[in-house]
């Protein structure tokens, strides 16, 4: 049983006032610590330190430091994971060291219905290469198979799907990949800070990430990616000054340095990095099997809610698996006007999304989101459904971001 | 004449206590405005508004709005900059998409000594799309002929050389490149927010830039890219979500946004974007001009000091060019024993850096740097230099950075 006081836990965040809020897979909320900490940084260390503050603070380390903070709630081993960049941006990175790992093949498979950026990035190293030396294909995950797999040089799939919340088998996975030669990149951006996971025993390849969702690191905070220790001696294709085995020397010749920090390219944002370091500190001392429990209980929870509602289940279709051993940290539900009855919820203070085309998601953040939330959640649905209050003109317009 | 009260301007800086600040070529100073408004960044946007921010607050937009805030400051048009990733990662971009617009050369021209990171990625991209499609050359700048850039896509050099602080005239070279066929991306990482320059007038196609120089946009603060109107129309080689057309609609397939939006590839830190977006708010109502002429009227009184101190002539030469027009915002001064003295300054309180093998910068940062700081700077170096108190064991230590 789990011994964490989630009560305790939930305080040490700080949570919009009068809000149900059910999207911190999307972007986390602030840690109290993480602001006490920014307050620190900014208006002591950047203020008195300047530039200074690079050895004496540690900022130039601030890349390994914070991935050595994710390896551990990833599953993964010291010294594997660096945090920079964006997870786009780290994607291009693992994909190129695939194609290089895995020379002879140039073949990347990814899934149907890929998170965006994921597809455009794998399509964009094939125009940037030419179709010779990289390709894509995309598939059916449901159907995959070693045959699928045979010329391929690397599978690249979400650990959770951004839209059903569906969670995949990474060990199967990865070894049904393995067993046709092909290497796998994992995306974790909807698992990493929710879902227990064991890179090593899984023996992943590559896994890329963000740390605004689950890891509460910031809008925007920057992307982490892992790399196997067996192929760390791999090309940067981006091989910025960061990355130089001794960087202060200013030598015309670059020179990798060992292990993870090769896949460094420029400096990094020491208060986007600080930002994550802080709010990472709040997973200590917990266990991911205790924090993954949560999850599934508050999701479950939910799903009981809508299985015993009937408004609902004449409204809205279950799009997550009601396994748990498949189910993320999140619920969607398919609904007619799906866009407007998100807008209708977030006016009336429960904070969802949509995705298109019909989905909402509702997002349980393990560390601070509370049975209650689900009830109101569903009692919000439920009132907005039967008023047909989302037909109102204010809920159909869209902005930039939904 | 300017009528620029820096005094008030100074003001305006966060400055250590009880130092002379002569390393903002290197980090510049935190504005007080700056950490009023990451107060309220963190404090009141990011955990109340949360994921509502990215519209309500405008997120979303700040590569672009931060981008024309340093358009205004580098001559360039509005739509034309975007802030965003590192400098490498921004270089990297613009490499391929010199090669797109000039297709059938191959070839990369940069300068010898180029800061580390600009051929390392030049290099880089050389490695990843082979000898055949890409190659570069290392050329002496003062020695630069159309001839030399008869085979060349690109030339790549900086405005401001961060060894000698020496300015290129950008009106002239590029002319020169461009006669040759040759396409031109200036890195301003040591010019930008200290030198007026005028990237339309001059016709330049690419640069990039950082923010945490004279732009004062914080430790590893993000880079920025201009692509010239002419070219926007070329590939960005790492397509990411946050450059499509429709980012929301979560399309399959990557259609570039128009402009210079399609430049963008993954989410950027908010956190460091409004620092950024903070610190430049402290140019508006300056003129480029008068701030060249501040940074010229220090750097010039501090040559005059040297030129008159008898133990300076002796122990440290000049390395930054006298005449005005050759002249970027440091003074750099080559001398025995150049790390040892540096720290000895800065255990002085005298700020500075050093750079490989010999030479110790004396950055000046127009917004803040005043005429008693260069004397005080003589000052100290003279009285290093006649004790010799550089000797002592502890100015012997290198940290990582230096």
């Amino acid at each position: 049983m789990s011994t964490i006081d989630f009560d305790e836990l939930r305080s040490r965040f700080h949570l919009p006032q009068g809000k149900v809020y059910l999207d911190g897979n999307s972007l986390g909320a602030l840690p109290r610590y993480t602001e006490e900490r920014l307050r620190e940084l900014i208006s002591k260390e950047w203020a008195d330190e300047l530039v200074s503050g690079w050895n004496t603070k540690e900022w130039i380390d601030l890349p390994l430091s914070v991935g050595d903070q994710i390896a551990s709630i990833i599953g993964a081993t010291s010294g594997t994971v660096v945090c920079c960049d964006s997870l786009s941006i780290n994607l291009f990175k693992a994909l190129t060291a695939c194609l290089e790992v895995n020379e002879g093949r140039g073949l990347i498979t990814l899934e149907d219905g890929q998170f965006p950026t994921d597809s455009y990035i794998a399509d964009g190293l094939s125009q940037l290469l030419g179709a010779d030396r990289c390709r894509t294909q995309a598939v059916d995950i449901a159907a995959l198979t070693p045959d699928t797999l045979a010329e391929s040089a690397v599978l690249l799939l979400s650990h959770v799907d951004y839209k059903s919340g569906a969670l995949r088998d990474m060990g199967a996975i990865t070894a049904t990949a393995q067993s046709a030669g092909c290497l796998v990149i994992w995306d974790l951006a909807h698992s990493a800070g929710a879902i227990d996971m064991d890179l090593e025993a899984s023996q992943v390849d590559f896994a890329v990430g963000c740390t605004y969702k689950f890891l509460n690191g910031g809008p925007g905070a920057p992307g982490f990616l892992y790399v196997a220790e067996r192929h760390q001696e791999v090309q940067n294709p981006l091989p910025g000054w960061m990355g130089h085995a001794r960087l202060f020397d200013f030598e015309a010749k670059y020179e990798a340095a060992p292990g993870i920090k090769r896949f460094l390219t420029g400096t990094q944002s020491v208060l986007a990095l600080s930002a994550v370091s802080a709010s990472l500190s709040v997973f200590e001392g917990l266990t991911m099997q205790d924090v993954r429990a949560r999850s599934l209980a508050l999701t479950g929870h939910f799903i009981t809610r809508w299985e015993q509602s009937s408004v609902l289940q004449s409204h809205a279709a279950l799009v997550t698996p009601i396994d748990d051993a498949q189910r993320g940290s999140q619920v969607s539900l398919a609904l007619e006007s799906a866009f407007p009855v998100s807008q209708a919820l977030i006016a009336d203070g429960v904070i969802v999304d949509f995705r298109e085309p019909n989905i909402v998601r509702f997002g349980f953040s393990p560390l601070y989101n509370t049975f209650s939330d689900a009830d109101q959640a569903i009692a919000s649905l439920e009132a907005v459904l039967t008023s047909e209050r989302y037909r109102l003109p204010q809920f159909q317009i869209r902005s930039t971001v939904t």
